[in-house]
Parts: structure tokens; sequence; C-alpha cells
């Protein structure tokens, strides 16, 4: 009997009405023949209501309190929706990531899934039931409920899929795949509808929220395709998979599309330390400084100064860490020696996807070439093997996007 | 070390301000060199909530489900009360039931405890950890989650106190003691110091709210001390104790007070079936046919009728079920060939209760005495070995509460 496993998203379940319209379409699947297994993140704003009550209570909660607290949000969404199944008829039981069987590493708010001990799973399914999973969770060695970090629930959905040998985990959200861009932003953006596992993880690296790519990795690895859709619209969205397997389907996609995709993230800003006196060892001390802080930079770029042997270091961050970086760079300033520390949250970092840009020189020029003729100045540059990105003014971010999708003719499948 | 237990109901956690206060009580406790476990319950309307949204989705929720949601309510408390204590810079640990090692029976929504494995708490409370427990829950032999049913957390904790073989279990709740009336009824009631586990049982039942008859009775069955206290005021409440351990304290006692407390419960409501035809099995028949449909029966009265070989059967029950136990008696009235049916929500239950009583004759007497000369009609009478209760029209309630509290001089100690 094949193994179905969709995930639902906060969204997808947020109100009782979300949960039941979940239910009716669950239901269908299972009424086909099919073992299903369904993922559910909390209800909408949940993990917010339930994190104000903590702020009420301290700055600094400790990771094991925190995980205890939020997990409480999918066990009420899970309940809930075999409640509705129940309701209409179809056989349900809702389980935690404990008693799903999902073993983590024993680090809390932030743990890998070890292990998936399938024997309740699959004594419920084999039962009959439709086996609903609490997301983002797990117990660790000690028995604690472990969250497993950001992306959670799509990871927890992947890692289930594998484990089961599913063919396909269908991950239902508020989007109804993966465009080439985003849709607010080009009109004509179009629908993806099949991308590789890279592609996909640069792309979501870069600002297209659709998916986390730690569950794209994690699909990666087993070979699970992800069919990323609308928890709303019964239609085809975007299949994540191989590009052997896209291959195998539509060989000559990798020729014609060089650039699948374009991402635009509005979330970053730029730091700079400049005239640093170069000697080895400095990058090391200025991201090792970053990093005890917790703040994950982005784009590096190292520059030899006109004057001499001095260096300007400038870098990437989240928008909301750029406070604490500059001061922990403005910390380093006088132990280095450098001249002066900036900052500038009035950027963006505008980027291109796809693998065939390896095998197609000029990709990136092209890029470049069609910023400047826009007279959009680039600050920064970062580029992969699949991926160039641009750091722009912000103001200019919107239009970059635009230009680039027109310049590299996504708007139609070739 | 002395082992303290502390039971926090849901009204004393029903913010993070008040949770915040609680963490410092615990703290001091703490500080003073014992090792303390709190069971909590879940914050104030949670409960509510979740029901609320249940009700959404489902008439008919399955019991199994239901506990999965209903538990998520303790589990949210017992976080933020170890973030609190951990603030405060109080070790602190919390568990849920199954964690703290609270098996119970495989039964949704009102098991009983069978065992609590103590390893998990003992390993937290000797590394100086306060641990907190969710209270109303454990896990069955699947690793289910179970709720214990209606005043479940004030059972946890009594279950843990025994297990720890703590010498008392404090309970901390929103009045500061039993009392011998409601003082909103009679002014001059008095807080009862100690009680015994029979006479709080029997208060309990009849109305007096301030304890769940459940734990009062695993507190007999193990010799745990309650003491019932306010959460809100530093002082002495009630001592819930064995007979005997009240009598080696205060031998006088037994003699002097043949009734310790007056309850009142507007709850009721009164059905009867009239004129049946006297035969064998036909309580078993009618109370069976209310068994079947969930409705508890409390007080029943069978009086033989005067015009012959017929009784009339009348019953109390409480006021939600009055309309589910009249349609269940009028389809027996014809299969029974009785004459009517008849119901009365206006009534109450007015009770007097003391283990003295079974040593003094005339107790009762004196009870039917007093609410006759006060114009008091009883309708109904039933008693126990410690107790008389009354049902009489419902306006008239308080007053008998007022008339038989000065009767029998509850008002100073003697």
């Amino acid at each position: 009997m094949p193994i179905i496993v969709h995930k639902y998203g906060g969204t997808s379940v947020g109100t009782p009405e979300k949960i039941k319209n979940v239910a009716r379409k669950v239901k269908k699947v299972h009424d086909r023949g099919n073992e299903v297994v369904v993922i559910v993140s909390a209800m909408g704003h949940t993990t917010d209501e339930l994190i104000d009550l903590m702020d009420k209570i301290t700055d600094n909660p400790s990771p094991r309190e925190y995980d205890m607290l939020v997990s409480t949000g999918e066990q009420v969404s899970a309940a809930l929706l075999a409640m509705a199944l129940q309701e209409i008829g179809c056989p349900a039981v809702s389980l935690t990531g404990g008693q799903a069987g999902v073993k983590t590493e024993d680090i809390y708010k932030k743990a890998r899934i070890k292990d998936i001990h399938l024997d309740r799973m699959k004594k419920e399914l084999k039962q009959g039931n439709v086996v609903v999973i609490t997301g983002f969770q797990g117990i660790d060695s000690k028995g604690d409920i472990i969250t497993i970090g950001r992306g959670g629930s799509d990871t927890s959905a992947v890692a289930i899929a594998a484990a089961l040998a599913a063919d396909v985990c269908d991950i239902y959200t508020d989007v109804d795949g993966v465009y080439t861009t985003d849709p607010r932003i080009v009109k004509n953006a179009r629908k993806i509808e099949n991308i590789s596992y890279e592609e996909m993880l640069e792309l979501a690296s870069l600002g297209a929220q659709v998916l986390h790519p730690r569950s794209v990795e994690c699909a990666s690895f087993y070979d699970i395709v992800i069919h990323l859709r609308s928890s709303t619209k019964d239609i085809t969205g975007t299949y994540i998979k191989s590009v052997a397997q896209i291959a195998r389907e539509a060989s000559k996609m990798e020729k014609k599309e060089p650039v699948r995709g374009i991402a635009l993230d509005e979330n970053i800003a730029k730091v700079g330390i400049l005239k640093v006196p170069d000697k080895p060892g400095i990058a090391a001390h200025i991201f090792g400084a970053l990093a005890a802080e917790s703040i994950n930079v982005d784009m590096i770029v190292q520059s030899i100064h006109s004057a001499g042997a001095m260096a300007d270091m400038a870098f990437t961050v989240n928008r909301t860490d750029m406070k604490k970086a500059v001061q922990v760079t403005e910390k380093l300033k006088k132990k280095l020696a450098a001249v002066s520390v900036i900052w500038d949250p009035d950027v963006c970092k505008v980027s291109i996807v796809g693998k065939g840009m390896v095998s197609q020189p000029g990709t990136a020029a092209k890029m470049f070439d069609a910023l400047s003729k826009a007279k959009i100045n680039i600050q920064m540059i970062s580029t992969s093997e699949i991926r160039v990105s641009c750091v722009v003014r912000k103001e200019q971010g919107k239009k970059a996007v635009q230009i680039l999708h027109k310049v590299f003719g996504l708007e139609k499948v070739r």
C-alpha cells in the first residue's frame, strides 16, 4: 500500500475551520486506499503567543524549558486535526514526536533528528489510522522534549517520509509553488515545475521563504521528492528532486535554463571595518568574535586597500543582528588598529540561481551588465557554482529583480 | 533532607505575574535547604480555551485526542514556572507526567494513577533542582498521554507526595482553608484548623469545592497530611489528616464537636417517578438506565405509596443532568406502568458533617427541629455515619445554613 506523507504549516491549520478543511483533504487521500501520515505545525500564532508569555517571565529562558513550552503548540494542532478526521469518519490518531519515535540529539532548541523508530507509527497505520504527528520536535536519550530548530516541521516531514520510504513528501503551504521570482515584484513570474535540491537550497537560503533550506538538504540526502503545493487550491505545485531524476524526465533542462530563479533578500544589513592593518588571522579574529555572539555572517568581501598593507573587510548580517554586529566590531577596532567601522541597513541582496550556470560562462557578466545599464550600483558580489548574488541599495532591489527576470527570459518556459 | 511537595492551582498560576510570585515563594522554601517538588495546574482559563477550540471541530472528541489536547495546558504552566525559578537564580526543571514517571491505567480522561517511578524525579532533586511537574496527567503502558479526570492536579500532588514519602502535601489555592460553612453565607464562619479525611470527603462531596474528594481519598489511603492554604497570604490554612493523628494532638476533639461543618449544594435538581407498581428490580431498572447515560445520581428516596403496592421513587442529580434524567425516566414510565414523572430544579441540599455524630445521638433530630422551627420544609433526607443531608427549597438554603451554623455553635472553637 503506498504511504503518503503530508505536511501542513501553521497558516494551513490556523483556525478550526481550516483544520476541518485539511481533514477533508486528508480523508480523500485515505479513502483512496493509501496509508497516510500527516505532519503539522502549531496553529497560526500559537508559538508567538507562548513566547509572549515567556517574555513576561524571563529574557533568558533555559533551552530545555523553552522546548517544553513551545512544543505544546504542535500538540494542540495535532490533537485537533485527529479529532476533525474522526468527526468525518476517518480513523486517526495523533502522536507527539516522542510517541512517533523521532529521536534527536541531546541538544535543546536545535537538535538534529538522529533516528526514527517506526514501531508505533506502523502499528497505527496497520490498524487503518491516519497518523497525525507533531512537527518540529522529538525526544532525546533522557526522554526530554527537544525541538529541532528553524524550519523544523518541514524537516520533520521529510525525515519521516524518508524513514517510511515514501516516494513523495507533500508540503502544503500558503503559496502554490516555487516561482522564478516573487510574483509580487514581477507580475509574469512563472511557477517552476521541477527544481533540483541544489537550486532550491540556494533559493531558500536567499529569501524565497517557502521552504526551509534544512528540509531541502534532508530531502537531497535521502532522495525524497518534495511536492511543494497550495493547501487551498488542488493544483500541482513544484517538485523538488535530484538533478538525475529531473534529467531522466527532461534531459534538455540543464542546457536551456542557465538561470532558474531570482531571489531578493531585503532582510540584510552591511557592516564594514575599514583600513585594518593586514596580517594573518584578522578574518578569523573578526568572524570568530561574531560567531561567539551567535551572529550569522552571510557574504564576506575582503579587499586590499589602495593605501598599502591594509584591508577593508565588509560583510552582511541579518538586519536584526546589525546593532550587535556593530558593537562587536567596534570593540575589535582598537585591538586591530583599524580606522573605522561603517554600517548600512538600507541594502538588499539580489541573486540569480541555476545549475546551468556552471556550463554557461558569461551568466554573471550578463547580470552585472544588466544592472549597470539600469544604473544600479553593485556594492558587494559573491558567487557559488550555481548562484551569483549582488548587494545593491535597498530601494533598487525590486527594480533589479524585474530587470533580471526579463533579461534571463524567465517569464516563458523554454 | 525533608521533601516538600507544593501544589498550585490554575488561579494561582493564572498570569505571568502570578507565576513569578509562586516562584519567589518556592525559592524561599528551597533556600532553606529543602528538596522541593511543585505540581501545577493549567493557567487560569487555558483548558477552557482549548475546549472552545475543540468544540468548533467536534461535539464528540475521542477521549485519547481530548487528553492529548488538554494536557498541553499544564505543560505550558510547568515550563513557565521552571523558567521563572531559573530567572531568580533557583535551579529548576519541569517534567511532564510521563517524564516524572506517573504511570496510569490505560483509560483515557479518567485513569487512576497506578504507580510512580521516581528515578528521574530523584535524580533531578539530587542535582539540587526544584522539580516542577504537570498535574492532572501521566502516561499509560503504550506511552500515550492520559489525564486523570476531575480534581486531577490535587490527586497528582497527593500521589506524588505519597510516592516521595513526604510528610505534608501543601495545596495552595484561592481560599485560605476549610470553613465551618461558606463565609459568604455566614459571616462568622470559622476556619477549621484540623479536619479528618472522612469529614473533608463529605464536605468536599457536598459542595465545599476547595478540594476534590478524590485527592482526599488518596491522602487518606497513604496517610498524607494535606495542608490546604492560601497562595497569596502566608498564614496557616487547614490540615486534613487522619482521625488518629488529630486525636493524638487534641484528644478532646471528637467529643466536643459533633458537627464540624455545614455544606450547601445549590447545583442539584430533583426528579421523581410516581406510583410505580412495586416489584423487585425496579430501582435497578431506573438507576441502571440513568447510569447508562452517565448521569450521576446522588440522593435516592423510595417510599411506599399510600395507595398500596406502588412506590414513589425520587432522586437528585446534578442540575445540568436534569433534562437528560427526565428524558430517561419518561421513557421508562410506560414500560414500568408508572403514573407520572415530576422534576424540580429549584431545590438545594443542606448538610451537616461531623465524625462526632456517631456517638452523639440526637444530632439529626436537632437539625430537623431547627429547620422546622424556621418553617423550612424538608423534602428529602439522607444520612451517613457522619453526615445528614436535607433537600429544601432553593430560596431557603442560605437561611438553613445560617440557622444550623448557629444552632451547632460553629462560630466558636470549643
